[in-house]
């Protein structure tokens, strides 16, 4: 039952027989009211080089309701302020001989460089604009569960889909679960050749909106962009922020979507968000799941059988 | 056995009935020397806008001396950095599915903002200058077993009443089990109106001792006061520290108490701190047990009968 | 079983026969698939005032590893910003029951302070300049399963020996053992009458190399100098940077040790940090297994016997 790819560095690269593995095994644990501690005597590792709330709680409950001893890093109190090298770092926790190394980076690629110099499976827990690959497989499964399917549907994605490793991961996901792409946002921020994924490019969110199943709203980074990417704020609002006026254009069964944390009055408004639509809350339950799954399958895979 | 209340969100309204349940089981938590593990499973949470080493040390130490997990959150690592709102912070949490959710927020009214949009068990922490009521708690406990009553006891809290969590909790609490309260400092930290909850005000220290049988010091809190609410440090320590000199005007028999941390000095002796009549170290022992009671009846309060 | 010393300050003081205990233990641990359980339901209190990675998470793993629960304060977080004695803290940590206590700190001495003050063990994880002695510990270990002996090996540890905690605890570990020590590095960072310790000193590392088995590369600390011992990193580096050409003049079988974090290019060239001589990534690991002997040691020392 174990995944064919040992490390979890993004959903370009993953197997669609993987992905339904994980799904199959995360809505396993979802039903269960008791878990099995298939990870007892297990240590995750978890290297945070960006400040992270939901990921990282995520991964730690995770690892901890199937019975795992949880380690976190953060940059704040790590050797890296000393000037150790990433390659360095990762050696020594090796050294450690942790059972799984989850790591967020500013840097597209730290993960996949981890893959390469060590033996511990890593999981990608978001690489600067590359990948966030978790984000991607709990999203699939919040609208798998709610529409009951993937093919077919149309996918809409919302906002700074140049920035954004949530756009890449889903989008690079969802196709390959046979789910149709859309992205919608300023120019600035849709990156050229997009077209080229199989994704179709909408600059008006009016028109975006009117034949999706599924709206996911990326969150406007502040804190990541030096200088605007787009002429203000206010404008950004009027044009991409969903809100009620914009939603009479879509189905009436439409399911939205937002990774969090919510900008309340930027990209969603409040009366959408808390919304009879909104699956926001379920996602991150979801999240914890889909963790659980992947790191039952990336540490053992066998146990599971006997303890349920 | 559980308790009337869902949520411990102060003393003011927490019932003279459920006060006597905490501190009875408290106290055989105290005596017992293997602890059942009543929170195997249960998920608790605590969530930290404002740094703390005891408070969240001895949340975290009750939890998991029960078997519960704890995950920690505190501002520095968190979404609301990112501009998340406090309810959306909440509702994500909830959505991980913890079984109690301990939070500590400068201002105040929070934990009661919690408690009205989530079903998770909310525990104040401490929130603004408003209530502290497991530092209360445990205070009733450490009266109670010093002195082996609270009825009638006279019980002086000294210093920055106005601005003091801590004060309101005690008072609160320690009236609710029959004890008389009365409060000392300056007049500008003296709350107008402090009367009408039955306290007698004093400005002197060494006639406010005379008739106590408790005498709790308040820290004098530098890195809340953006400005003195006194003329000097200098003349606050001549007129409120607690000293020798003044000790003399006190009941032979006089306990004192500080909910810590210390300033040497300021509002205290060292030689009252360290001296025979302190029971500030008790405090913090009880805190464990006290927290410890709360979590186990707020998340089950059945199994202990047959775990000891 | 138990060590005939009640806390862990330093080697200075450590008896031979409590360091062969240790390091039997830690062997021990080291063969067994199965880790028993031997600290279940102990608290071991991880008090950091400085911030460590490697230090702090391997005495998180040893702990956890023997099931015991581990609570970590740092001083970002902690009550020393509010003004608090570390003695206070210290007691206030010892009214919360813990096991053992773990404590790095600035200051030369303060886990001396804390041992004359508490009736809980404490282990020093780094004081200021005066000792590291779980770092010797583990350095000790590492050289005697490389070279199967301690006795007659020469050691030569090479960096700034004045201000290097490592430093010292090596060196009375190591001749406690019966090894002969030696030190290189410039005349300004070679503390005065080091000889009477029985410490061979040289100023030019191509000198020093050639009669040793061990180097012991020390970092260069540049977060603690507020200004440069030496003339110029590229003159230390010239001097002092253990490379290939250097290595030709050693012996053919001499190991390579650091404690990390590495600067590569600095004190150590890549190629010999990553060469066939190295034991860097050995020291880790016997970092957790020595540590795991000296918590079991520490605090019960007895039932180890039934579980394996």
């Amino acid at each position: 039952m174990a995944l064919s790819s040992k490390h979890i560095l993004g959903m370009e690269h993953l197997s669609r027989q993987d992905i339904f593995k994980i799904l199959s095994l995360a809505k396993q644990f979802k039903k269960q009211k008791k878990l099995p501690s298939t990870l007892k005597g297990k240590i995750v590792f978890n290297l945070f080089f960006e400040p992270s709330t939901r990921t990282q709680t995520s991964f730690e409950i995770a690892a901890k309701k199937l019975g795992a001893t949880t380690i976190h890093i953060n940059t704040a109190q790590s050797s890296t302020v000393k000037g150790e090298t990433l390659s360095d770092t990762a050696r020594t926790i090796e050294a450690m001989n942790p059972d799984v190394i989850v790591i967020r980076h500013p840097s597209s690629g730290a993960p996949y460089l981890l893959s390469k110099i060590l033996k511990t499976p890593v999981i990608n827990a978001g690489d600067g604009f590359h990948e966030h690959p978790t984000q991607a497989l709990l999203d699939i499964l919040t609208i798998e569960e709610t529409k009951g399917r993937l093919a077919d549907l149309r996918v809409l994605i919302v906002g700074d889909i140049a920035h954004s490793r949530i756009a890449r991961s889903d989008i690079y996901g969802l196709t390959k679960m046979g789910a149709k792409t859309l992205v919608c946002g300023p120019p600035t921020l849709i990156p050229p050749f997009i077209e080229k994924l199989g994704v179709k490019v909408f600059y008006h969110l009016k028109e975006a909106v009117k034949e999706t199943d599924v709206i996911i709203m990326l969150r406007i980074q502040k804190e990541r962009h030096n200088q605007l990417q787009f002429p203000s704020y206010r404008e950004y609002i009027k044009k991409y922020c969903l809100n009620l006026e914009t939603l009479k254009y879509a189905k009436s069964n439409v399911m939205i979507m937002h990774p969090g944390p919510l900008n309340r009055g930027v990209e969603i408004a409040p009366e959408i968000a808390d919304g009879p639509y909104s699956v926001i809350l379920n996602q991150v339950s979801n999240g914890i799941v889909i963790r659980m799954a992947l790191l039952h399958l990336m540490t053992n895979g066998e146990h599971l059988g006997t303890a349920h």
